[in-house]
Formats: structure tokens, sequence, C-alpha cells
């Protein structure tokens, strides 16, 4: 494909966005000493939209993070800020009108914020039962002339990203390869047959990123823009670049990238890196038991693990962190933009590492979306028109339960039935983290309602209690969409 | 002792509540149809506080509640307040300036809110490790002029309600009989001698309670008033009657009360009768494990408890419920009163029966916080200076998790590791509660912030982000006192 037929084959969006950067080149050519102007007059004048999701992120998370990161008696930057609301969690059956599903996953909950309807666990942005395409923020905004962008330290084809810029019925569609038959270990789980462009669909996540109209995409999950687009002998991350999408791969090729050209960044084959982890890799471990309390549990002794510490990860030194991704997102999406913008940013291993059982992994991932608030709210401060809100999609495994038993008096050896990690937090106290949801290899998420944050912006448009589909709401008419 | 030597006893405050009872009879004697005419106008002037604590209330809990009371669409009371905010939970180790312990009971919670001040768990507004009386807001009032009351479903002195009157330095020192070496089946839980009368302490927290300021006490307990007061012949009941107490049991006497006379309720022996319980009293249940699945957790196959609804409690009808309590507190403090009046009330069960896995336990102590908010708001309504505060002391163990696996696709037995019960809800879905945090026979608290709600008048008082030990100074500043 030559680049007149890319050009033929693109949107009209990818078109002017593509002449804007002509024109822009040439009226930043005159700037006296050679870096580009931002017309910093007309960006303060624009709206946008900064959606910050902490996956996983509920009231134990945080408070699990405050305890480590701040002190019991510390503040998170989520502390201060002026609105703190509550958020209602809905999910249904897979059918159209079918009943309420009590605990959601990030591909329904995500649904719910980028297009305003509830849809069943697993759906990326179609509905229930018969597999129809919602709109989502991202298209709204893009066709009402906005930017568009998604960051995460997920893969950029994992369902919370995904939802807002494409549409499939399963998460796991992410790339050309995995349409059909999907499984892991020989077990089948399911497919998105209906969405292969053969039978009239747009096919894999991967595949509708790199069609779609985002301007800025950055995160994980190189692999899956390796296979081939459905059809052709082009790779998807072939046809990103033939889209009009530069790719970077590392923090140095970020920061040097062009700002005139839409930006496509994959830092690792999957999820990045998390930045902490436990002592040499410890998780939550299961408290041992004595053989006389395997009789009855209040005979015998139960040893509890011991305390550990949280350790950076060295894995993490390799990937941009999040808040540089989130920066580079802002400046890309408001150089020389007087029309706004819409920016997802996901902190998305507060709940991947709470499935695994690591609360030192959860931690560490809070700690990101703290310094990603930080240079939200730095923007904010230049761009006074700047909604930015905070939330998570759904509620988590984690527990943060007594270090001493409330029934220490009793002598008898009580401990969780799952497993528990005894985290030494900087101030010098210890915190006992439980995980009980499931003897899965996998914790299992939780139905609680999440907390909603926003900056002063939001004062007048985030009520005391939300229901999650209203975040499309909120968002769109801020916007103006 | 005659009524000379009682009055003499008494301190200034139960004299002036006295005298103006009698004064107040003279003029309530000039009504023309017979009825007393509250002077409204100086009611409606007053400043008072009704601050409903729901014990063990977190977003699990409030969740789980709306879901089986009102659809996971619908909204409680709770929801529909116009201020939402968080509440830190802040404990200590029984030491001055001792480290953060990070899971709270009911007592040094109850003591944060009740006097500001931060202590360690079990006691009961008395500093952590010197064991020195705190001042809390009932005296506080009282000291001002104002009329102050405790209702709870609890014994009346359960560690919440006796936070807010009383001082020993551990909460199971309910009555005389309790206050040296106190065991449960023979193990030692600690004792209250410094607390006792004769080494120059206050006695036990019923002793405290009928030597009290407070105006109106209903709830459970009356076996605590059953011992003789230390160093007399005279049960506490009876001393708390030669104090000015009339003494009420049943929901019939309630009603009947004098609103002249200051106001004892006790209702049941310990803790009342809940509202709702499982399916022939059914709680959460093991699952069945399969032979194979002992061998490992991948094995074989678990049989989860059968899905459950929940009844009434045939018990409930026995005792007036908190609505009726709370509305007749509110008669009585209110009545020719234009000095205002501090309330407590308490929904102590949506803890103790999460502490018992019984989720339709806490479901129906929720439907109980509920009508009171409901019965709080419209005295609101008459009463526009009236700050109503909702909140929890700290979060509970019930979980919220999938009725279907989120891994439901693996061929694989997923169960939690500990309890638990699935409720069939109103709506006509299913709802999986877990209870895994401890093996004994009672679940823990956990340590997550929890839900602070406010009616209008405290758009401007309750922040966002609110300290336990707040609460005690938005209440102080609101009454001036």
């Amino acid at each position: 494909m030559d680049f007149r037929d890319a050009v033929s084959s693109m949107n009209n969006k990818k078109i002017r966005y593509l002449l804007c950067g002509f024109a822009l080149s040439a009226s930043v050519a005159m700037a006296q000493d050679g870096t580009p102007t931002p017309d910093s007059t007309s960006a303060a004048q624009s709206r946008q939209v900064i959606l910050i999701i902490g996956d996983g992120m509920d009231e134990q998370q945080i408070t699990i993070a405050r305890n480590y990161l701040k002190g019991a008696a510390g503040k998170l930057q989520l502390d201060q800020l002026p609105v703190r609301s509550s958020m209602q969690i809905l999910t249904t059956e897979d059918q159209p009108d079918g009943k309420s599903v009590y605990v959601a996953d990030s591909a329904n909950t995500a649904t719910s914020m980028a297009t305003g309807v509830i849809t069943s666990r697993g759906r990326i942005s179609t509905s229930p039962g018969n597999n129809e395409d919602l709109t989502t923020l991202v298209e709204l905004a893009s066709a009402h002339g906005l930017r568009t962008g998604i960051v995460t330290t997920a893969s950029i084809t994992d369902a919370t990203p995904a939802a807002f810029a494409t549409h499939v019925n399963l998460r796991l569609c992410e790339n050309p390869d995995a349409m059909i038959d999907i499984s892991y270990r020989g077990i089948p789980l399911g497919n998105c047959s209906d969405d292969l462009k053969a039978n009239g669909g747009k096919g894999s996540i991967a595949e509708q990123l790199a069609d779609s109209s985002l301007d800025v995409m950055l995160g994980g999950g190189a692999k899956h823009f390796l296979p081939n687009a459905e059809g052709t002998t082009e790779s998807v991350i072939s046809l990103a670049r033939h889209n009009g999408f530069q790719v970077v791969t590392t923090a140095a090729e970020l920061a040097a990238a062009s700002p005139y050209k839409r930006l496509l960044g994959l830092f690792a084959p999957s999820t990045l890196p998390v930045r902490l982890q436990g002592e040499n890799g410890r998780e939550a471990e299961e408290p041992k038991r004595s053989w006389l309390n395997h009789i009855h549990p209040y005979l015998g002794s139960v040893t509890q693990p011991e305390p550990m510490s949280c350790e950076p990860n060295p894995a993490f030194a390799a990937v941009p962190d999040l808040q540089q991704m989130t920066e580079a997102a802002l400046r890309h999406l408001s150089h020389n933009n007087d029309a706004g913008f819409f920016l997802m940013v996901e902190s998305a291993s507060i709940d991947k590492q709470s499935h695994e059982r690591k609360p030192c992994g959860s931690i560490g991932e809070v700690q990101q979306l703290e310094e990603t608030l930080t240079s939200a709210l730095a923007f904010a401060e230049t761009h006074p028109r700047t909604l930015i809100l905070v939330t998570a999609d759904h509620s988590q495994a984690a527990q943060l339960i007594p270090y001493v038993s409330l029934f220490d008096a009793f002598p008898i050896p009580t401990s969780t039935p799952g497993m528990v990690a005894r985290v030494i937090t900087p101030e010098g106290s210890h915190m006992s983290i439980n995980y009980a949801t499931s003897n899965f290899m996998m914790e299992e998420h939780t139905g609680a309602s999440v907390p909603l944050f926003s900056n002063s912006e939001g004062l007048d448009l985030v009520g005391p209690f939300v229901q999650q589909p209203q975040i499309f709401e909120i968002v769109r008419d801020y916007l103006g969409l």
C-alpha cells in the first residue's frame, strides 16, 4: 500500500489530522529559536477530560496504599481532591433486558463508562445478547474534532482501554490470531467469529485500534500487533504505520516523538512490569497449619507468613512509567490544539496484582496513579477547562485484616482461610492483607461500589452518588459532544 | 435513698432537668384541649445533631443491602443524601505515642467520634496506655445545657453507645460483676480494676450510664443493670431510677413514656433481635468438597451451598425497632426544648451479624438504619437546624463475590476458601457473599475507610475526606460547645 492508498483508505478525521500537521509544521517553522511554540492561548480555551481509572482501586486498595505510602494518618493526592463520590457498578446477563449480575469485570465496566450502556461481563462496547456496537467517547470526541488518547500499564488491547475505542463480543479477542476458538491450555474460552471482517465485523481489538481515530495509544501489548491483519499479509503494526501512526517502543523514543504525527507506543509484549514487588518476589502465602490444627481448627498451631517489605521491581526500569506516558500523551494531545481532547489513563495492575495476591504490586500501581494525577493536576493548572475524573472500575479481592486478631485473647490459632501477606510499612507498623475470594490461581473481583473523584472542575458535575454509565454522560456533556 | 437524698446526689444538670419538667408541666396545663403544646418556634431555633452509626457498614455492606432492598440499579435513602464523604479510621497501640494499628474495633472508633482522640482497641473514651478519661460529646453537650441521647440495637452498654458517655479501659466491663478478672469459659480477657469506684474510678459502664447526664438511653442490655452497684445493695437499674430515669421495657411503655422525665429503655437482656434471618436460620456455609478435591483443589468437585432467601426473624416483633426508638428519642429530646440536643443512634448488628456470617441479618439492619434515617430527615424538615451525620465505625468481613466465577470457563471447581451464602434477591438474581477473614467462630473487622453521609446542613461542614476524630469537632462546632 503506497502513501496515496493509505490516505485514501483513511477516514476524514485522519486526513484532517495529517493536513493539520502539515499546516502546523509551516507555522512552527516560524518560531525564532527553532522549538515549537504551542498556542497556549487557544489551548487554554479548549475543553479536555482526563479520565484516570485505577483498575480494581476500591476503598480497601486505597486504604492499603495510603497506609504504606503516607502512613495511616497521611493523605494521598486522591484524598485531597475536592470531589469524592461513590459509583454504583451495573452489570447484566448476556441478553437484552437480562437480570442484574452483582459482580462486574473490567470489560463491562469500561463499556459502561465509554458508552453509557450497561452490558455483560467480557463484552467490549457491544450490547448484551445481540452484539451491537455501542458508540464510545473516543468515537464521539473524534467525530467532533477533538483529539483522543488512551494510556495504560496493561496491553492497550486489554479490556479497559479497548472499550473506549473498539467493539468485540469477548475481551480475549485482542489480535487477529485470537478470534476463533480461543483457548488456554486446550480449554475453550470463546470466540469472536461475528466480529471477523470476513463476517462483516471490524476485526480484532488490535486491528480496530490500528484503524481507529485515536491520536495517542501508549502502553503494553506489542505482541498483539505482530500477527497479520485479517485477510492481509501485513502485520497489525504495519497497518497502524500505514494509517499514520509513528511507533515508539522505548522511553527515549517516546520523549523524542514528533508532536505532528499520531503516536503509538508499545513498551512491552504484554502488561508492563509493575513498580513494586514483595521482598524476594514474595506474595500472599498460606498460613502453615500444624498436624493437630488439621484435625481441628482450634487445636495445634498456625504459623503466619513472615512479615515482608516491599522492594523495587528491577524490570520496572525498562519501561516508561505511567506518569511519563501520561505527560507524553498530554503534550501530544494539547500541542497546537484548540479543539480539546479526551484522554483515558489506566493504572491497570492494581487489579492484576490483586488477582495474583501481590499487595506490594498493587500499592506501587496506586503510587503510579498518584503521580499521574499530580501531572494531570499540573496540566489543569495551565489549562483551566480540564475536567479530571479519577475512579475505579470495580472492587477487588484484597482485604486489610487485623495484624493482631481482635480475638487474640483466646488461646486459639485463628487465621484467614485464604492467603495472607504481612507487609512492614515505612512508618514501622505491620499490615495484614488477605486474599480469600477463590482457591483458583486468580482471585475474583468483588461487588462493592467504588470511589469517584474529581478536580474542582467537577464540583457541579459529579454528585455524591453516580451510576457508572453516568461517566459517559458527564464527559459527553462537559466536552459538548 | 429518699427523694431528697436522690436529688442531693444528682449533678446540677439533673436538677435543672427535673425543675424544667415541673415548670413545663405548669405551662402545658394551660393548653385548652388538654394535650401538650410543644413550643415549635423555639424548637425550630435550636440546634441539634443526630449521629447515626451503622456499625461495620462499609461499601460492601451498603452495596449488598442495596442489591437486596432496592435492586442493583436502585437507590437507598443513603444514596440520596447530598453529602457523601470518606472517613479515615485511626487506631493506635495501647501506649502514648504508639504506632499505627491498621484495623480498628468499635470501642476505639466510637472513642474517636465521641472525644476526638485516637485510642487503642477495646478502650472506651480513655487514653491509650495511661487510661485517662477523655471528655465526650454527651458530657460537653450536657454541660452546655443541651439534652443528649443514645439509641442502639445493641446493649446500651456496648462499645459504641458506651464511648459517648462513659470511660473504662476495656469495653467488656459492662456491669459491676464484670470488672475484675473477666473471663469467657475460663479464658482471661482482662479487667478494669483501675476503674472500680473503690480505686477512684467511675465504675462499670452500666453504673456510669445510670449516673450519667443522658436524657434518653434506649436499646438492649437489661442484664447489665441487674447486678448491684459497686459497694451498695442497690441494683444498677434501681440506681438509675433514683437518679431520675423512668424505665420502660416494651414498645407500649416506650410509646406511653412521660416526656418530663429522663428515659431509660431496656428491651432485651442483651443485643436486640434482628429483623431478617436466612431461610430457616441459615447463615454462610462452607462449600462441600469431594474427596478428590481434598487431594488437589483443581480435581473433583465443590458443591456450593444451596441459594437461600431472607425471611423475617420472628423474635424481632417482641422489641421496638430502631425507627420507633429513634422517634421516641426525638420526641423526648425535642419536647419543649429550645437548647438543642445531641443524639447518637446505632444500628449495631450490621456488624454483629457479619461477625456471625449472616448476610440476611446485616441486610435487615441496614434497612433499619434506612428507616431511622427517614425519620431523622422528617424531623429535620420541621427542625431546620438539624445536622444529620450517617457513618460507619469501621469496615467488616463480608465480600460480595461473583455468583458465577469470572473463571467459569475453566473446568476447575473454584470456590472461596471461606464461608459463602448465596442469597436470592427480590429482583430475582443471586448474590454470593463470602466471609473469609478468620476460621474463628467470629469474623474479623477490616481496615478500609468508610462512607460518611450528611444532610444539606452538612454541605459546608463535611469535606470529601474526613478523619474519624473530626466527627467530634464537626459536632462540637455545629452545636457551639
